[in-house]
């Protein structure tokens, strides 16, 4: 393996995140928070440093790079800008422990938006806009902004790109990878500056619509206050509910608006699953959950909110859903298994690979009978080969397979009421893993993930990053034989 | 298809089934229990003209047997059996309901042992035995016994071995396939008989000992104490422990003994892998619960008891596991999922799979790195192909598709407390799924399956029936383009 490459782009990787973090430190000076301010600032100086040591001693003798040193770079660049980015929570006092720090930060990058704070409201304003910022970051891709940003990124780039970007299939919108990446994060920015405004519309401060903004469009969760948004307008909410259903569409789409091919965008199978998929939870809850509410407006808004909040893998909440009836917790379940669009910032499964998962469950019941037959399976008019169909099938498999032994994991720790256990640890795996956020019972969008221990917690943040960067480049740089074998 | 094949052999497993029922109505006249004796000998009767009908008036044009026929065969065999075999436990009011009795029958041929009686204590004697005899008669296969009983067995049923019998390879022992089953039902017998005799040599009564080898040999669970095995002697527990790992062995390896090849026998990776698996669970749980217990042979005897009884899906308990510690509960879930060897009469995803998914995987992962890279996977010394280790990985995606279904659909029974629903529902599925019987919470050991809807009922009897025949007979008999397209 090249592993001057990796530590190459590691080293980039840091540099920009030392950037990023000059951010929160200008916000704390604003503020006049001076211990957040010299944290951010000290920490911004000395991972800027080690990123140009990494950058400058490690030179690759070559800039080969192939899938393996593609997805490494990825799974060792995410784990480096979580180590470091978990640094400023602990010096300024905001999250004392770094292990709980750590959590906190994976959570962010990963958009997963599970918290171990109980007091949200007491952080600084520089810890909590870095808070948010890494959803922001993190939902499009670190990597992904990297090459936005690098001058001198080639073609082979793409393996980068295929990595980071969520779903069975990475398209370029234009020859040049770093084209692609540049539109993507533009069309980003643009959207989250609208959803800035619309936010501010509706009375909320300047610094709190950044806030929300960020974790909307990172389809990330965290906010700052106690209750989530419970107490937020209806406005807001609606505001809200309706970007996070924004932020979880495939983004190749909205190029193809940009570009006036409407035709293809509303011939998009998944972006017909994921609006019929939420309406079709949207009415089951309504529907399950009507008689608890004094009107139906009220029941209609908290479970559209919701709904969206779920099925985008954001997490925000403005209702405790672990007290709705069984079936509507079972919905959003269901929810967070699938996730969004591939290619959004939303996590999960991705609706893409649950449509080729069933094409594939189908063509298999065929397979049973008769053996020899080829048959042929479509997805959006394109032919699916072989390869995409195991593929899909695997990756179901590997991830079912991680479910499992990260929930028997769970189950070493004692801190958990026996009675709530299973559900609790149950649920904070499906949240972890696709980034969702908030669970059930003990780990309920009322309570947070405090109660863990701290190999739970560390447990956790790593099916966070397996689910975000969709398990095999982290398995692979967790994998000794990676780094042995020529 | 050819339809006239398939009611044809579903005509001669009928006929099977009423020739089975007359041993109980000759159980209830040997007690004096005249009703249930009424009830038996009728049913038995109806069912004989029923499948004489079948047989003689839709004669097949030819005898073609595909792999269609064969899974389809399998999958209506087994829900005609389970109707009909519901029938005498109403009549006899033994089991008043019809969903009760229903859900009751298919528990007992798929071998599962989830039952909805609180009091089994008061069903006739002819009731107890035909619950548990058809633990017996499901564990080795319905259409496996009347290969083994019919003379006209052609090589093409080799197709209807396969669809019965666990397992992803299934194997002639020797040329002929009737050949095959009779020397399963040989082994299946003998194995029955010692066990009968060694319950006797402990104190157990002859009925009772009959009771209990036919749901240790089926892997059932079905006795006829209201606590189990709780109140029964050590001797008796460890006998039990014992011959239900015997049964959870793949039969292949027994018939390796008989002809002298104990090399081959215990070269077997997944027999080691079962008793390994074993060792490792009773250790852990060993050490997790021992402070509960007064003395170390206590706990050590129920922990491998209750480990015996879940890798291998009986079902039988002597404690309540569900009050144990979450990590000695999860230890369970996963025997639960896992279950025994191939080949054998426990349920479960079968361990052989287990270790060629793994396999599997880490060939994913390879070939993630290097797409066009051709590798080679083995197992006992053989090559797998291509088809065996997709058709591993489809087999689970279909089966955790399954599980997350009926799991789904369990959520809108309302009877459930929602506070222990989540756990109730996940347990209840995989026990049925994996044709174990007890599960968590409201479903434990200590419980049944009573406080379940007649809908939830039938929803998990059809669950049972899809893990016993591994999904695809039944998948591919509901489907209605099965029946439509020629």
């Amino acid at each position: 393996m090249n592993y001057r490459m990796v530590f190459n782009i590691t080293g980039k990787v840091l540099r920009i995140e030392a950037v990023l973090m000059l951010l929160p430190a200008l916000v704390s000076v604003l503020y006049k928070e001076w211990l957040p301010a010299i944290s951010f600032g000290a920490t911004s100086a000395i991972v800027f440093v080690l990123g140009l040591l990494l950058v400058k001693l490690i030179k690759p003798k070559n800039s080969f790079l192939f899938a393996k040193e593609g997805l490494v770079s990825v799974a060792v660049a995410w784990m480096a800008v979580s180590a470091f980015g978990a640094v400023p929570f602990v010096i300024s006092g905001d999250i004392p422990s770094y292990v709980d720090a750590l959590f906190e930060t994976v959570s962010g990058f990963t958009t997963t938006g599970a918290s171990i704070l109980a007091d949200v409201e007491s952080l600084s304003r520089g810890a909590l806009f870095w808070r948010s910022f890494t959803h922001w970051v993190g939902g499009m891709g670190i990597l992904v902004f990297v090459l936005a940003t690098s001058a001198k990124t080639t073609d082979r780039s793409m393996h980068i790109l295929r990595a980071e970007m969520p779903g069975p299939i990475v398209d370029k919108f234009v020859p040049k990878a770093r084209n692609t990446t540049i539109i993507l994060y533009l069309i980003y920015t643009v959207l989250t500056v609208i959803l800035i405004g619309l936010l501010m519309l509706g009375g909320m401060p300047f610094f709190d619509s950044v806030i929300h903004a960020f974790g909307t469009a990172g389809t990330g969760g965290f906010g700052m206050y106690n209750d989530s948004l419970a107490s937020a307008s209806p406005y807001i909410q609606w505001v809200i509910t309706i970007f996070m259903l924004i932020f979880g569409v495939n983004f190749n789409l909205y190029f193809l608006i940009l570009i006036g091919k409407l035709g293809s965008f509303f011939k998009n199978r998944e972006l017909w699953l994921y609006f019929g998929l939420s309406l079709c939870a949207v009415t089951v809850i309504t529907l399950n959950i009507y008689s608890s509410f004094d009107n139906f407006s009220d029941a209609i808004r908290a479970s559209s909110f919701q709904v969206s909040s779920i099925i985008t893998t954001s997490g925000f909440s403005t209702v405790d859903f672990n007290k709705w009836p069984t079936l509507s917790k079972m919905m959003l379940f269901v929810l967070m298994f699938t996730g969004g669009c591939a290619g959004s910032t939303a996590g999960g499964f991705k609706l893409s690979r649950v449509m080729i998962l069933f094409k594939k469950l189908g063509n298999d019941l065929k397979r049973v009978v008769h053996p020899r037959t080829a048959t042929v399976v479509k997805l959006d008019g394109k032919r699916l080969n072989e390869d995409t169909l195991n593929g899909v099938s695997s990756y179901f498999s590997v991830y079912m397979v991680v479910l499992f032994v990260v929930f028997i994991l769970l189950s070493f720790d004692t801190g958990i009421d026996p009675a709530q256990a299973i559900e609790t640890n149950f649920s904070a795996t499906i949240s972890c893993l696709n980034n969702v956020g908030p669970g059930m019972a003990l780990v309920g969008p009322s309570a947070n993930y405090g109660c863990y221990s701290y190999f739970s917690k560390i447990l956790l943040a790593i099916a966070m990053l397996l689910g975000r960067l969709e398990i095999y480049p982290l398995l692979l740089t967790l994998n000794i034989s990676t780094w042995i074998k020529k």
